[in-house]
């Protein structure tokens, strides 16, 4: 299984009035390592789809809350596939504290192959078999 | 039960390079919607905050993306409470197209009650008597 | 002088540390406004873009901040074009408490016309005549 | 004068429907360096705000913006302190593509001292004369 450790800090703006991280802030995160993973696997989703008309886009997303973010927290994001079907690609986020390694957020990303050479007319279609090969190894 | 029916129109800044919503929009939309019901209730969580100290934070959120939104869409947030337990809430979202009622993401949010009258050293508490009441009653 | 007037609730998503607005929301709330106020005088900015190939970008941006809005605050953003060039034309938008109508802030956008039938190669030209007559009667 | 770089990399969420960057985005980034910079001359803002009651908020920004951003650039926002007065301190923020150097954003910031003891009851104060000498020091 391959795994890719994003490291990142809490910023102010990302806080709520309780001074802890805004969720919808863990999902832009864990959206980016989304993308940093497929381009550390070799899959650059832009490349994929200049080059080939595709991209991976969500059909379902969540996260648990275990412990907060605050103000300029060390923050290590790591970043795997879990489960690889015909269409769909799963990927495991897990947000850690950088200095204790404590688990902050766990979070789920399903991401469906999109046929999009036409943005107005997005429709599923299978992975490519060999994408789905690259993604295969990686699990 | 009792619902809320939001109204919202995709804007420009809420789109990504394919022309549609970028995913954790829809949590910041879902999160605003949870607060605009807890008001709606009577509930306003900042006055519960002020004057009793607590707060409803998040322990678990998720959503299905079932169509895209695009430039401009007028949208409908339905929100209404299915689930309450000792610490925690569960709310549902659903957005659908204004004017075909067409799904294009349900959300789900539990919300867990805590004591934050030090916001540094939050920690989860049972639900107030009565507040419990006036939640079991919207469900 | 056309103006449009945009109804806006400050959200807790849109709150930092301190409960006022993180001002990066300012800057959406008043891109959002300048595309609604384009779509107000018959110009949506989309169907620009689908059906001529252009589109109205930034060039610069600029706030001052007088009040703080706060948690579920009712604002107005009052919209308006002050200033039309070869290329840009400029937007002020003022945002303003809707009950007080006390001046919370300042936003101006110089906003320019670009080419974008390729946006791998966006380049700024001048507006087209029929829209720079439309700009003109609304300034 | 002192200088922080910080490297920051355009991501997925960052971009909008021309898949340039969405401007807001550059606010939040520079508003997040203004809090590095402050850190990396001694001035932590949240302890700042803990052991003496004051922070720095916004009362203007601007930016100009000169060459877009695009899926997964590399940049660096270089931060400098530019003028300080009796309230209020000035920060410049550069930002360039990493690779070339090329300008993509000029960005200002002017930076209020508050008093924040209460923060129902902001309001503006003359910055400690410590803590204006140590920001001399940095012009």
């Amino acid at each position: 299984m391959k795994e890719l450790v994003t490291s990142r800090r809490v910023m102010w703006g990302d806080l709520d009035s309780l001074g802890i991280v805004f969720y919808p802030r863990y999902y832009e995160w864990i959206d980016a390592c989304g993308h940093l993973f497929f381009e550390y696997i070799g899959l650059r989703l832009n490349d994929l789809w200049d080059n080939r008309g595709i991209l991976f886009g969500l059909v379902e997303t969540s996260c648990k809350y275990v412990s907060p973010g605050r103000y300029h927290d060390d923050m290590e994001i790591v970043t795997a596939a879990y489960e690889l079907k015909r269409k769909t690609i799963g990927l495991r986020h897990v947000i850690r504290r950088a200095q204790s390694g404590e688990l902050m957020v766990e979070g789920n990303e399903t991401r469906v192959c999109l046929d999009c050479r036409d943005p107005k007319k997005l429709h599923t279609v299978a992975i490519p078999q060999d994408i789905a090969e690259i993604l295969e190894k990686v699990i």
